[in-house]
């Protein structure tokens, strides 16, 4: 970035696209879907339907309609088995599935770092503006 | 969760709502703004417009319509003014809006924290599926 463009310029060696954070797929981004696929990441021996339901506080058909996506994208498999006499319903990652999820997960690390270096720096440090600004 | 489910629960003390991330505001979650917003905190004497398209890889457009969100919801403000002889617009971020970035952020880190210590626990160590299950 061009520190000549004025007073609101950083200066910073901020390069183009450094905060556009490519690698957050909109697939594992969406907020329902994270819950299932952290519930998912952290049980990986699978979980029932209703398990699901529970952790992730959603109901019946937002839980399908999410696990529908993540399906359709290869991200988790779908086990049917009888336990205790009832028919049941099993998720859990693919293999290709939990690489993504952590893939994913070190680009949400870097929003993370990137927000706690802001904080340090700017503890209790909030600059004034230079003159010729207003409200819009 | 019981467990008694079945072979696939966990039998860890996981709740109701353990991986729903409630705090998961889905203003500030959405992929474009969470740049914009990450941007914005680390640059705390705001930035020009072409700045942030720059910094974001966005279009005009895009940035625009994002923009406008984030200022309805009180989390930026909108600053005009002219530098060197021409008018520009200068976006930063409310103090309400900073903090309610950095609760964001706190959530967010629940969730890499979350993954981590999946990824520890399960160091290659993919369990198999008990009896009874198959491809749904």
């Amino acid at each position: 970035m061009n520190s000549e463009r004025g007073a609101a310029s950083s200066g910073s060696p901020d390069s183009h696209g450094r905060f556009s954070y490519f690698g957050l797929d909109r697939v594992l981004h969406e907020k329902a879907r994270l819950g299932i696929l952290t519930s998912l990441v952290s049980h990986p021996e699978g979980l029932l339907f209703n398990d699901l339901k529970q952790l992730c506080s959603l109901t019946d058909g937002n839980l399908s309609r999410h696990l529908s996506v993540l399906e359709e994208a290869d991200l988790i498999e779908v086990w049917k088995g009888v336990q205790r006499g009832r028919s049941q319903t099993m998720y859990r990652f693919t293999h290709e599935g939990r690489e993504r999820f952590l893939e994913y997960i070190r680009v949400l690390e870097r929003v993370v770092e990137d927000a706690h270096a802001a904080e340090r720096q700017q503890q209790e440090n909030r600059e004034t503006l230079g003159r010729g600004w207003s409200p819009a």
